[in-house]
């Protein structure tokens, strides 16, 4: 936990918040704060800064605020991500929200197992958790918007190209096609496959929309290795 | 598992292996091969190619082997990593092999825990299990050594210089230092902090030995997504 994000409910004046969740414990077990201490913090999709801990209770924290700085840039990224399997999607949660993308559409393909439609994870409750998870290590405030969509055609033909319309366009797809663009500097919508791949006539309806097939190289990688590979390579 | 590795001691004669371990299951029950399909392997430290199913029993899979492929080719990148905890340890061996690295310095820092160091995971056939993985979801057979060194002052005073020697020196440290550079193409070494950061005095230490200290943006990214950032930027 690199910042501490707060919530407007943690207010109880308007310079002064009192934590009493796993944040507490964080700040007691992890920063061992005391009185005085200066921690950063965030205010959800606000400002960054810092706080005075104020006093430590058996069961609060207080602490009295201060936001004067902008949190990170957004990436100009929006990912479209075949579902992965439930231990994969945690993790990736975490990866997407910490790397500064902020739109994520998690959809169905050929190569989806039907069973990863039904876990927990997918609850928006259990989705935030995973993201703030990701904003607290970065160090950043803006709360990603996941989108789940469970149907393939009319997501890639009705919805997408609105999407994708005035961004480039790009099917992450390990196969004979152009390497992967570099610093692009501009708006873009990535779509990435399940284990195993898009199938060809999934890569072929994202082809009927603009989408340009890359690849990353010889090697397969895993997506939440491809994740920040990509990224990298595009920003 | 996008190839199947295979060893010296598989071989029941100069074409044909004999498997009979979990790359026996994974062959019935993720590829639900049967006889006669073609599968891709390759030979520890040598080449890759496919394999013909010749025989299914219920204890062991027969396969005839034709190797003509070299491996890709291996990243010239030597990564010095503080000791990860044994939780991310198993994740970053599997990265690492994945990505193509085939030199690693684990060491310790002041901020590593010391319990880390106790870990079994540690063990050459634990960590050889997990570079196992990474090359076998990446498509890879050239096996990354992986060095274990304890003692930070005498690695990085003594060991390091001769290994930086030629070779771009790079320390990443989430301070106001230089950006990271992109497509060095050329030999490099990476050292990178444990959670927490190196502490400033080995941030100069390795200054003193010719490193430069490079930062990955306003983000702090945890380990295993920090890793394939900085190399896909590097390379």
């Amino acid at each position: 936990m690199n910042l501490i994000l707060l919530f407007k409910a943690d207010y109880i004046d308007p310079h002064r918040v009192r934590l009493g969740d796993r944040r507490m414990t964080h700040i007691k077990k992890v920063h061992r704060a005391r009185s005085g201490d200066l921690l950063t913090v965030g205010l959800v999709n606000g400002k960054m800064g810092t706080a005075r801990v104020l006093e430590i209770a058996p069961d609060y924290v207080e602490m009295a605020v201060h936001l004067d700085k902008a949190p990170p840039e957004p990436l100009p990224l929006t990912l479209v991500l075949a579902l992965p399997r439930p231990k994969m999607l945690r993790r990736i949660f975490q990866t997407v929200a910490s790397l500064g993308v902020k739109e994520m559409y998690l959809i169905n393909t050929w190569r989806v197992e039907k069973a990863f439609w039904s876990s927990a994870l997918l609850e928006p409750v259990s989705i935030e958790k995973e993201l703030i998870l990701g904003l607290e290590q970065s160090r950043d405030t803006l709360m990603p918007r996941v989108h789940v969509r469970r149907l393939f055609k009319p997501f890639v033909t009705e919805e997408l190209p609105g999407i994708s319309r005035g961004k480039m366009a790009l099917t992450a797809h390990p196969s004979p096609w152009d390497v992967c663009p570099r610093q692009i500097s501009r708006p873009c919508v990535l779509a990435m496959g399940p284990e195993g791949g898009f199938i060809e006539r999934e890569v072929d309806s994202l082809v009927d929309i603009g989408f340009k097939t890359i690849n990353l190289g010889d090697r397969i990688l895993r997506l939440e290795t491809a994740v920040p590979y990509i990224i990298s390579r595009l920003y």
